[in-house]
């Protein structure tokens, strides 16, 4: 017997025993090509070694001499831990807080098939139609949801979030008004978060805003009065009466935007009835989950008349070649892409994928189960404040919708404290009042404890069980009849109906939705069945156990305003992620709140214009204008635009890079004017430019400050820092370098990172005034403003990035850059005989795309670009980027995730189009009647008992053999596009159109 | 101001609020038809309402005139939060328990696109291959991973667990020995269910063995050695050279079962090198979560020569009509169905989806990931093992794999509670020993952490900590080179190479695998997007919200042999889903352990032996005789053969019901001898026989048990219960009538439900002797043996079937009951002018399901039965149930999920093919060449440029316009199924295969 002895567990030396590496690295998993495949890729292209390939093509004078500092690599069981101990320090509550945030119910069928099925969060910007039908019929159904809803007349596919609607409802009106020299007034119930944002907004562009109390209707304002911003349900709860106040704005020749709750739409005349020329709102409460401040979908919807100038995206009706009814994007014309610096809009990403959720929670809710739940929310807010009152409580305001307002002089803290005792959170906008804003989830559970915490704080005359029970049960019980009640009476309740369409009421059994959205996605091509090769773009793999921590509670179920003590996870995360990033950039600071892109841009520009704003206080010069190379993408002149800036364009040179004469000429012009210059790096040609760091030493000189997109970060991660080359400012894009997927068009986020002396400048905080802040709505406690609705912007897909950062450490990061660099050249030296490759840099080579130049091939044989994109869908892949930046021209980018079989599919398939090309060439068939023509062929075109074409239907359908194992079918041929921009339809065809 | 006064919170009268109705109730989104749709269905029929409907066509004698009495029906957001609640009781620890069940970490890609896919999940059992061509792949990966892996011929596409696989191997033995009157020896190193399961299932045959410790040999048995049992990783961890033995054995005239594990297998000398006839074990530890004990997939191996004799299911390769290749089930005439009492297995379901996880995870992996795992796990163990001993613990085995034993004289159990105290589980076989499993996810810190167990409960002589730490971190630093060990030298190693076909090679990035996955599940047809209307299997909804949880860790994590105390949510669970079954089926009580229909029958007539038995102790008959219709389903009959008994066959009536002159003969013939009577209700006609109730009399007064076929439960629940029509047993499909998905072929759950004079012959608990336990391996605690390796079977599963029923409530079951024969009436009376039903119940109603007869319209025009289920399949159907229970027809059970828009695309599809049977009676076509028998037909054969048929090919492809907006293609057309049979290849095909 061995006797016992004492062992004390803390002098166990744990960490003398070295971790063991797990069987598979994470990278292993992301990056494609692997060993012998990597080992032939470089052959191919002249190169024995990744780092070889990497030293010729990547300029020396860029390269950075400090490796990156990240924590090592995580497996994913690893990182699934970390990630579920960080949720873990998220305090899950009943959010009661409201503010334009609801906590709402996503029906499991909707959350597992859309939310998180990779058919839908992998997929593209529905800007190839043929292979997007899917996602446009969801979008399409969206805003059929939000015109019919809204009451007006075109809605758009989304925007980012509610508080830049509102900024964008601003702008539209001022864009639509001639004279552009008068006020914008915006209602006091307007949320905070929308006044911060609206505000920085406008005052960017030297536009007046003016917040007032409209209750007694509209101030006096200097000069005319552009337009109006009223809030149906007011951030205090409030349900008013808004006709006299739009008829008053009517008469001095204002626009009027109302912002709308859809939830309560169903119940509350609609803005179109009431007079509005525009109305704005969250999507979130049909079925998103709060997480943490968004991702979520807001809308936008005009009355005839302004379609044109409605911001954001907007799908509408059209045909094929066959007439069969189609989806596309309408209006193109309208989008920054275009508009570039005239734009007054930078709105590009959308936010798809949660508008797809909204939609479908509409489509299987119908009209009437939403009015059920809306009617249930009413209800709920009602007995709310007749047990407030019974215990002696004073209610606010005698009409709501779902937000009851208290007052409770100098008790407010106590009360919120007392609710959150027992798990809810109330929301006190100042010392003296407490909110209850009710949802779906809301029960008389929860109505009970609300009085409770009245109570517990001593904010009651009596307690919750001393007051006639019976009047709360009378209310509780009352059905969801639509009955007017004294909080909701008959003149504010809407009569008219909505949600007629079929589609709203085909899908109510489970099965039959589940089918539904089967059937959608399956008409659409997404990462999931193949390689997306958009030069620009980034579809790189968004891996699984990245993507499923955003469905656990302790990601999805907090509000963007509760308290810091409750959301320290979110905090730590946030913190970390922007610590990384700053690392990886070579900046000082970074900030996760941009929501998209194109607010990171914007967010940049507005910390380099209140920098200079602040130095030229100190006797700079005053400085406003922004240099943007030719090249560049559209959203960087439209963004400079928003933030107040003039767009002088610098010449791009022969290869694609900046013209260094031309800027030096740009710069002798407006040197003491210049605010900035914006360039990408790699540039948009896809190359390594040698001249980047001389490009930013001039423009310094100038004094001018740097802003480096960070488009093509993904051919820089390891190799480079921005702000290392010269930069001062960056925008990231997360959804392309850091994993987020592209959502059908949206989610993105674009943080901001900064060099140290523009930290200070980096966005405000949009949180409401409240308890102990400051109550002045509108006013923002920052030297800037925010950009957002929510402090960390899309804070729910933040784990994403992370867990890809934390499951890639250093070398997965290098390595992924460095393989990005090796398949786009790969593809360079395998394609390049046969479709010239535009653009090239140090000792030939590309950096992580490439351009093939179709532009001779067009001359000679009249096949175009968008030829070959649509043919490759017959070949079952997704079109590379089309004409952009050069027009006749295909990008291609197969990041790194992409392994040697699918890349060599996909150089098959280009390999087999030459083959047609030249077949037209040769005459064997005119262009007009080839197989690149006609593509792409759907299944009914193929198997048509007619058929007269001078090609076979196999070589139509299965040009090469591969195509046989599974083949995806286009379910419509190419769209006639302006067709349905003459004819614009942009809500479900009325049920005769089905009967085609 | 208002004053503050006390509250008490339990003083607020909370329950006085009554529950708000949730707005959309689960039965509404479960049930297909909706008002006006259920309206106009009963119209069709000739009913005005639901209850006249069911009055009509439920014989009065039947009903049950008391209500089912279950809990209100709960929302989903309820169910989510109990079940949440309820998986929060149950303790996840690092579970080291092994004895067969290792902890895994399966890949997450495959978790989120195979086990939470309902494109896999959904499908059925592929017996219609042509529409299964992406599971039948994946579960030929499966037998080429196991036969590869244990070095045998031909693998089975899995089996129900290891203990019921050791039975079967033990069966096959028997049947397989010419000589059947002679002994099985099994390996007292064999996991304690092993033996627990399979002496159980030999004595019911009255089979002997003998269980024998085999170190030093084999025993001597009395008259021939028919086999041996081994386990290559015994129980005890120990790694023997089996050579010597398995000489011995066959040297005797025996054959060979070893129960192998499937990692360990990577590292060791395979069973068929090892000159063993058969192999058998479980593939659990690929990437199956523990699930408390199942469902996971065991397997099943034989060398060239047994393959005819192998039960359950075998996928095999054929080619279809044009010559592709094409899998399917191979040598079905040696299923169950076939056999009938001729039968030694009773097998019918499989663990498809399981087995389909485990297979990708060994393409995930790959031969060398595999290998990399497992000595990774292997050298886990060896460090426990040398800081074991480098601390004075006795480590008892020189040679082991995973599991390290320990000799600790009396404080086996303190160990156990020191570890569990770091959530650990250990394992002690008894007082004196402990054991300790690695798995996938030990780690450094476990090994330590085990160590400290030790020390902590005073075991050890020395402190981890004083120990030289250097000897741990040699053995754990020691790289996953395959350099033999010395508790793994050479003499037992593995030289062999395995997993060499392409497909375990291909698929190594994530973005590769989730391709691989959609690309397979593709060209299945699953619920996700067809109605499955088979007969007898009712395929219904299988709800989100019922499946999500089973994922949770709360319910995933745990081991099955986990002490009671860290598993009380299971233990609840159990309880009350038993509970409601019990109710539901009116029996005195239930048992879930059965993991398969097929072993719930066993279990319910080892029951009904058991109560014989006792009773002839007693002075009753000796009764062996089961009664069994002959329209019976063929498991039946195999079940009463593995109980013991005799089958002596009823005669069926023209009416399809029990032919009760017959019945009255055969039990004055018998009627002493007689135990049993075998029915299913309603029939398997799918009629409600008025006669039941006399039936069972008669069969009662003559001394005999009755046991009611659970099949067809759909069509009772809330009507009429087993248990009050006259059964004494039942047993139930849980995902049948319970909503467990059938998971391409498994799993299926079981349960038997009993009278309450046979509550105390249920299944015994097959948890293996530990403390303070029966320590002798083998002997079971309970009257009766159990049938599964695991007290609660597939209890993971089991938070399904429990959710369904929270979910349903008593009116939202009774509704599903009505609405599934409201469905398959309007189904009769809609297709009854143009197929003939077969049978008919009172008032010409059927019940749930109604058999279409085709054998006159095949008389006329030759157009079969399989011609029709083959032509669905271009309709976008999976055909009905073909020829069951009569050849010639199909049988149709549309359950009450499907709403009437896809009852109606069914119906016309019906009637479309009917107007193509009218063209080939017309002259119109031939036979030979119509649609009908050319059906399926494949894109590619429809888009041959080359076709010569008499019917166009819109006809063949879009035979109906619905087609258009979206059609299902089978990937190969009508299988030559003889061929495969005659040409066995049961592995993937080589390489030079894909060339073709």
């Amino acid at each position: 017997m061995i006797p016992p002895i004492e062992v004390t567990p803390d002098v166990v030396p744990f960490t003398a025993v070295e971790h063991t590496p797990a069987a598979v690295d994470f990278a292993d998993r992301h990056i494609g090509p692997r060993g012998e495949e990597t080992a032939r890729m470089l052959t191919a292209v002249g190169y024995d070694s990744l780092d070889a390939l990497v030293d010729a093509a990547v300029p020396a004078s860029i390269r950075s001499e400090r490796p990156l500092d990240l924590p090592a690599a995580r497996s994913e069981e690893e990182v699934l831990a970390d990630l579920r101990a960080i949720a873990g320090r998220n305090r899950v509550m009943t959010q009661m807080i409201g503010q334009g945030y609801s906590d709402t119910i996503t029906p499991a069928v909707i959350r597992r098939n859309v939310l998180e099925s990779p058919a839908w969060y992998t997929a593209y910007t529905p800007y190839q139609p043929e292979i997007s039908q899917g996602r446009l019929e969801a979008l399409l159904n969206f805003q059929t949801m939000v015109t019919d809803l809204t009451g007006l007349d075109i809605a758009n596919a989304s925007l980012l979030d509610e508080a830049t609607a509102v900024a964008e409802a601003v702008a539209l009106m001022w864009r639509a008004q001639k004279n552009k020299d008068g006020t914008v007034v915006l209602d006091s119930e307007l949320f905070g978060q929308s006044l911060a944002v609206t505000v920085g907004r406008a005052e960017a562009i030297g536009l007046p805003v003016v917040v007032a109390d409209l209750t007694d209707g509209l101030p006096e304002v200097d000069g005319p009065l552009l337009g109006v911003v009223v809030q149906q349900v007011g951030a205090s709860g409030v349900v008013r009466d808004l006709a006299p106040a739009i008829a008053q704005a009517k008469e001095r020749g204002a626009l009027v935007t109302v912002a709308a709750d859809l939830l309560a739409l169903t119940l509350l005349t609609s803005p179109g009835e009431l007079g509005a020329d525009v109305s704005v709102g969250s999507a979130q409460r049909f079925g998103v989950p709060l997480f943490a401040g968004g991702p979520h979908a807001a809308f936008m919807a005009v009355r005839n008349g302004l379609e044109r100038m409605l911001p954001g995206r907007l799908v509408g009706v059209s045909v094929d070649v066959d007439g069969a009814r189609a989806y596309r994007l309408a209006l193109q014309t309208r989008e920054q892409h275009i508009r570039r610096e005239k734009a007054t809009s930078n709105i590009c990403t959308a936010q798809a994928l949660l508008a797809v959720v909204a939609s479908m929670y509409a489509v299987y809710h119908g009209p009437a189960g939403l009015r059920a739940i809306a009617e249930r929310v009413h209800n709920r807010a009602e007995a709310i404040a007749t047990v407030l009152r019974a215990t002696g409580v004073t209610v606010t305001h005698d009409r709501f919708f779902d937000t009851v307002q208290a007052h409770v002089p100098g008790q407010a803290r106590a009360v919120v404290e007392a609710a959150a005792r027992g798990d809810i959170n109330l929301w006190a906008p100042d010392d003296d009042h407490v909110q209850v804003a009710c949802d779906e989830r809301t029960s008389d559970q929860h109505v009970m404890a609300v009085a409770l915490a009245f109570a517990d704080a001593g904010a009651t005359r009596v307690g919750p069980d001393e007051v006639g029970v019976e009047a709360v049960e009378a209310t509780t019980l009352r059905a969801a009849s639509g009955t007017p009640t004294t909080a909701l009476p008959a003149d504010v309740r809407r009569t008219s109906t909505y949600l007629t369409h079929p589609v709203f009421h085909l899908h109510r059994s489970e099965t039959a939705m589940l089918r539904y959205l089967r059937r959608l996605s399956d008409k659409d091509l997404a990462l999931d069945r193949t390689m997306i090769p958009l030069g620009s773009c980034t579809m790189k793999l968004n891996a699984t156990v990245e993507m499923e921590p955003i469905s656990w509670p302790g990601f999805a179920s907090i509000h963007p305003y509760a308290p810091a003590d409750q959301t320290t996870g979110y905090a730590e995360l946030v913190a970390e992620l922007q610590e990384w990033l700053a690392e990886i950039t070579g900046y000082a600071a970074v900030s996760v709140q941009p929501n998209g892109g194109s607010q990171g841009e914007f967010a940049g520009l507005l910390a380099i214009h209140a920098y200079h704003a602040a130095r030229h206080q100190d006797g700079d010069p005053a400085r406003d204008i922004c240099l943007i190379p030719a090249s560049a993408h559209g959203t960087n002149a439209a963004s400079a635009a928003l933030a107040g800036m003039r767009v002088v364009v610098v010449a791009t040179a022969g290869d694609g890079s900046v013209d260094l004469d031309d800027l030096r000429a740009k710069l002798d012009q407006h040197g003491p004017q210049v605010a900035a210059i914006m360039i990408t790096y790699p540039s948009t040609h896809g190359v390594y430019e040698e001249g980047v760091r001389t490009v930013c030493d001039l423009v310094h000189e100038a004094g001018g400050q740097v802003y480096i997109d960070g488009a093509n970060l993904n051919a820089l991660v390891g190799l480079a820092r921005p702000g290392e080359i010269g930069g001062d400012v960056s925008h990231l894009n997360l959804h392309k370098t850091f994993c987020i997927p592209h959502g059908g068009g949206g989610p993105g986020v674009g943080p901001v990172a900064v060099a140290a002396h523009l930290a200070e400048y980096l966005p405000g905080d949009p949180t409401p005034g409240s308890l102990p802040g400051d109550p002045t709505p509108g006013a923002t406690r920052n030297a800037v403003a925010p950009v957002s609705a929510a402090p960390y912007g899309s804070a729910g897909i933040l784990p994403i990035s992370w867990a890809y950062v934390a499951l890639m450490g250093a070398e997965g990061l290098r390595t992924a850059t460095e393989t990005a660099v090796l398949a786009a050249n790969y593809l360079a030296a395998r394609l390049g005989d046969h479709y010239p490759v535009l653009y090239t840099g140090p000792n030939g080579l590309v950096a992580h795309e490439c351009i093939l130049d179709l532009r001779d091939i067009t001359k000679r044989t009249g096949v175009t670009a968008e030829d070959v994109a649509k043919r490759l869908m017959d070949y079952g892949f997704h079109a590379p980027t089309l004409s952009f930046p050069v027009a006749g021209t295909l990008m291609v980018e197969p990041t790194e995730s992409e392994d040697l079989a699918e890349l060599d599919r996909f150089v098959d398939a280009l390999l087999a189009i030459r083959a047609e090309i030249d077949a037209v060439e040769a005459g064997t068939w005119t262009v007009e009647d080839s197989p690149l023509r006609h593509a792409p062929h759907t299944a009914a075109s193929v198997t048509s008992d007619a058929w007269d074409h001078p090609y076979g239907r196999e070589l139509a359908a299965f040009p090469v053999p591969g195509l046989r194992a599974g083949k995806y079918w286009p379910p419509v041929r190419r769209i006639d596009g302006a067709r349905g921009d003459r004819n614009l339809i942009c809500s479900c065809p009325p049920v005769e159109a089905y009967a085609e």
